[in-house]
């Protein structure tokens, strides 16, 4: 990937000369990076976007023109610019895995090293984490809508701008579509790739059926044709009959049919009738135009002949939901390794943070059934031998007693002392990683409209430390003193 | 801009290897690019992204690993492979300026060359046009809503992806925004870029007093700060004005504070007193925090004291209508620079194409005032000798007599033989000329809600045309025949 290091609100920069010039560029933090509600009213989101974040800290380097650029602004000091020449991320992060399914409020990454360093990396790992993980999530649904018959994401023409569309293919493949029509990301990303043609090649030649015979002898086992140019079922499907026949009775074998507009329901049922009465059963018939998750399930409820489904703007642009609102909050901070916990408060109690350094434990049942997840302090150890009661942070009164259970921490280390220490699994390990993952939870969790709410948890440690700082901060305030926070 | 060559469709390649294999690769075609409905159902689109467009075309080339991948899918010949390449665009490209108001139908792009290279063209042209022009549409509506108060781009960490955060500040420079938080994107495009501190910054001092004199040491005659970390009125405001003071003292000007959270209309209310009182008349107050044109009309409507505005997520993703639903359609096809004329039928009546070779004209008053587009074939002459009466092409009774007018062709010629003849403007230019031209239309057709639908009806040449080809299709049909549509 290109080097992005000058991917980043100007705000950090100040904040990092701001440092430099106070003093407290060696000040150590640790910053959580977490989301607060789920994107379509959905029960669950799979984490994407890490690789990119790797690839983003490998290759952290202010060049020379960005230096000089950054100069012209007149708002830098040439020591702290020279400082910046010699960056390098030296600190540690840990992530959840690429695939994992993911909750509100868990720490999917969390970045700890020297302030001046870590406060870099914010924006760019947000742009990346929020991007992938909300199309990894969608691509999630859709698949999930469309049963068994595989998903083809063919988005590019509306994506948001080349990398959306390249990195949205890849965060669709994580979600478990089949195959993508971006060749870029096939060639960068090994995802197969898929098409064949469209209504101007159909519109090119004199007829239809010229063009359909064209197609064919190009591309003779491999030939699925679009029938909607002119009209589906007068003229696509039976001239697509006729050059399936000529096809099967040269010994090749006759891909499909596309059908692009109109009623898929209606069309594809009188499609697989005709194809069928002509023999050609074998042949599928690919759905295409504006599919999203709803209209998948619509469909197939009404009992459409679709075997393979080409979904584009709605899931690479996550339409319905085109944003994750995921953020990178201060949780510690400190000196020589010895760090204090620090929270944000807010009058909106949905966006007050979680202090200290935290861990994210998976609760399992003995049949391999995720139970919940328990956001805890890092040091905090959960002994299977003897049962644990958990509560809602906010309705305290809520509480579930696990036994008999298995537990998993999510965070893996990903950096120590700037050095990769993560192998990079393939594109295809994360699909199959997540979709084992997705097994793990009950389908009434995955389920598209009103799923269960899957519980998660702070350790009543965690819960002592948060309430001992908002009281401290809440008494500071009142006093109407300076606040310290610690 | 990088190589973008391999972004596109699949299906672009099969067809080319298809036009290829069939002897037609010098068949020549024209190409449309347009939409069908304005998004935010507004009045209007600002067209941004030809200058990607155009370093797309100049940097096309397949790379030796491309023509290796491309290989390794064993779709594609050898001898096809070859003539990739040496693929290069040798045709014609007309396009609107950026920055012009545009309007569904209307032929923004127009490609003309051989249908093997016209073909390839496709997938990056929508991709990039797309996306600029929604976001550029959109900041333009933020920033009418914002009035006289500047509106900065804030949303890198919430854009789909990198090139969705650059490219999208460039479109929101286009539309109208003051700045952005992007550092890349201000490095790129010349942008004007802002920024100060974020809440870790505070949190980061023993107390918030402490973070804002630490703030002002560093940048003293750039200092806005951050009022809303622990309690806007009640400790960041007044710590606010406590600095502000100490650096009026010293001669330096106190710039102001950016409130992120809470009511913006009554905490801004309050703290323009507050300041007030404290004689830091001139100290501003930014607001940020989920805006977008709506709930800043409504913030202002309701006598919000607040005289910037920062805008994120909704602008940088446009949220509200995250994808322009841009279209590349065959208009003509021929051989030796004869074409003839091709539409695309659909029982969708908004889904059929205009055919032939078309150029959009805008026709002014004597007062400078644009009063409708008309979509007419490249070789008519409207003189403004004479009266026009032009009629809209759904319902045909209605129609306007034009006379005294003043007509601009939009469409400017941007590659002639695959060379540009089309010099660059700087992003001011674009921006500057974006404004005088949106000055041309009436405020009703700019109004954010329910605005007065701008004129845009076919020539009574093209009109015929389109008609005559639909009854010669349907004809076509009816007979179960082959279809020709020329």
């Amino acid at each position: 990937m290109e080097n992005l290091t000058m991917l980043t609100d100007l705000y950090q920069l100040t904040m990092m000369q701001g440092y430099y010039v106070n003093g407290c560029r060696d000040k150590e933090a640790v910053f959580d990076v977490f989301f607060r509600s789920l994107p379509f009213e959905g029960g669950y989101a799979l984490a994407a976007g890490l690789e990119q974040v790797v690839d983003f800290i490998e290759n952290l380097k202010f060049r020379e023109e960005d230096i000089a650029y950054l100069k012209g602004l007149h708002i830098f000091q040439n020591d702290f610019l020279e400082e910046l020449r010699n960056f390098k991320f030296t600190g540690d992060v840990d992530a959840v895995q690429e695939g994992t399914p993911i909750f509100p409020y868990e720490p999917i990454i969390r970045v700890k090293g020297r302030i001046f360093e870590a406060q870099l990396l914010e924006t760019a790992i947000l742009n990346l984490i929020n991007f992938e993980t909300l199309i990894a999530t969608k691509a999630s649904r859709v698949v999930s809508a469309a049963g068994k018959g595989p998903v083809m994401e063919f988005g590019l023409r509306r994506a948001q701008g080349p990398d959306a569309g390249v990195l949205g293919a890849r965060a669709a493949f994580i979600g478990g579509c089949q195959s993508t029509s971006n060749v870029l990301a096939g060639e960068r990303y090994a995802i197969p790739v898929s098409g064949t043609q469209a209504h101007s090649w159909i519109q090119c030649f004199s007829s239809e059926l010229e063009a359909f015979r064209a197609y064919a002898r190009t591309f003779p086992d491999n030939c699925l044709l679009l029938v909607d140019t002119y009209s589906a079922l007068d003229s696509g499907v039976p001239n697509a009959i006729k050059v399936g026949l000529e096809l099967e009775a040269e010994g090749h074998h006759f891909q499909g049919i596309r059908i692009d507009s109109g009623d898929l329901t209606y069309l594809s049922k009188e499609a697989r009738r005709m194809l069928d009465e002509a023999g050609l059963t074998q042949a599928i018939i690919v759905g295409s135009n504006d599919l999203d998750e709803e209209t998948i399930f619509s469909i197939r409820a009404q009992g459409a002949a679709i075997d393979a489904w080409g979904v584009g703007t709605h899931l690479i642009t996550s339409k319905d939901s085109p944003s994750l609102g995921g953020v990178y909050k201060l949780a510690a901070e400190g000196e020589n390794g010895v760090f204090h916990p620090r929270l944000k408060v807010s009058e909106n109690i949905s966006k007050i943070t979680n202090p200290g350094i935290k861990k994210i434990v998976r609760f399992y049942d003995r049949a391999g059934k995720a139970m919940a997840d328990v956001i805890a302090l890092e040091d905090e150890v959960f002994s299977d031998r003897k049962s644990l009661t958990i509560f809602d942070p906010i309705q305290t009164w809520k509480r579930k007693t696990l036994a008999n259970f298995r537990t998993r921490e999510l965070l893996q280390p990903i950096f120590r002392k700037g050095k990769r220490v993560y192998d990079l699994p393939s594109l295809l390990e994360i699909q199959q990683y997540s979709r084992q993952e997705l097994d793990s939870f009950w389908d009434e969790v995955k389920r598209l409209a009103n799923p269960h709410r899957y519980i998660v948890d702070l350790s009543s440690k965690l819960y002592d430390l948060k309430q001992q700082l908002l009281l401290k901060i809440h008494n500071e305030i009142k006093l109407n003193e300076n606040q310290e926070v610690e």
